[in-house]
């Protein structure tokens, strides 16, 4: 594209609960939430033009912290709306926040927060500042904003 | 069994990582640490002489909070152990705590909260007090225990 | 909905892969596919008007088969379409055909084949004819048809 | 290890049905058996002194066909037998035959053929010889053994 992409700083997919993400609690198993929450993380990036794991990269976002609270079920088939946004960005994170709504209600709030590393064969990963082309498409979500 | 049981406050699970749970970073994605510390509860149930989720039982035990915190990454086959502890028996919750350990270094550090709920068919779940005979194999981890 | 329903015998559904679904090969995993294929038969019978998995059913579809041959990988955030089609309505079992496309290029190819059975408390799942009201909502694909 | 091994046909895993493993309709789902005839399979690997993919290896093995008949269910905390056995090892593949049982009923058969190929960065796939190193270690069960 040619023209200059404004910062993204939230994202919002609609989904369904698969069969094979539910329990025999007839529920979506709470371990789902967290492939939902980076199911729109990824959204978000393809949004704002970039993959998050490009083939051959040379550095990768892993998992710092991840967190679900659990305010209501999602049975099979049941639609909901994944919200995310970005609370922060700081020089090797992004933090996000996530919920879940379906009809309106919230089903569950979410956080995560990744880190930059370096990827080389051979050796350990190791923190990075966040690329600059990578921070220039995002920023942080108005502090009101919900 | 005939004799009283000691309550118990903690399980350890032996666990290697299966092709499977690893994603394209060649790492244990994150959320197959939320599958370990299940396996590690429903062991430590288990070994109390309960099941979590008996066929059709009156209630349930639906999660509260879930929660990671990343230190070190997981590959195909590491082996690992995963220390799941009580931290808090309440009227309808109980709270564990539960660290990952590979070669005696912590990989991360996980908290669950699970509430007891009626499950009645056409009803919605409804949190009630832990049955007695439930909360009586449980106790609280030592304060000072790690 | 009011007037009748032409009985259905294929779907297709957009998909694209999740990093949750690929593996330290840096391809979706094969057991991935599996998943794909009933997303696609899920989307059938909603386009039908039904539930596979109604809240409170009194028979169920557990499957009997299930295979796929692999022809060419996928890869996160690929782009690909889920084709299902009925290829027989027995008494009890329906059998689909899968053909996963992406660019026109054949990735995959799946059977499956289901097999109605009554549920009741207590009592082993026994196999039952399909209930008139789903079998009128099917019918199989045309011969040539792909 | 110094001493030259004896080519391996088969494994036995002994495994319980996980819950984040079963689905709304209170059963193992699926696509789960296929995580189990896997975890069999690189469980065999290993017994023959092999991973089935070590770090920055320059081959792999993707799955070219994969398939399940069902026979009963399993459920939450059910305890199981995988019992995998190499039927075939051609010039580029291997095929297995996988058998589940509980309590000494066949629970489900599966068959799984898997090719090796080359992997070299920026480049597809390719199929090649298995290497003698890996062909050594393996054989196929006599035809009479089950």
């Amino acid at each position: 594209m040619a023209e200059p992409r404004v910062p993204l700083f939230e994202h919002r997919l609609g989904r369904r609960v698969e069969f094979h993400e539910t329990d025999a609690a007839g529920l979506a198993h709470f371990s789902s939430f967290f492939h939902y929450m980076e199911e729109a993380e990824h959204a978000l990036w393809r949004e704002a033009g970039l993959s998050i794991a490009p083939p051959d990269s040379a550095f990768g976002w892993p998992r710092l912290e991840a967190a679900f609270a659990y305010h209501r079920a999602l049975r099979f088939e049941d639609e909901f709306e994944i919200h995310i946004r970005i609370t922060a960005i700081e020089e090797q994170k992004i933090r996000y926040v996530c919920v879940l709504r379906r009809d309106g209600k919230k089903i569950a709030t979410g956080t995560l927060t990744i880190i930059c590393v370096s990827k080389r064969p051979g050796e350990a990963m190791k923190a990075i500042p966040i690329p600059p082309q990578i921070a220039a498409r995002f920023r942080a979500a108005p502090a009101s904003h919900d």
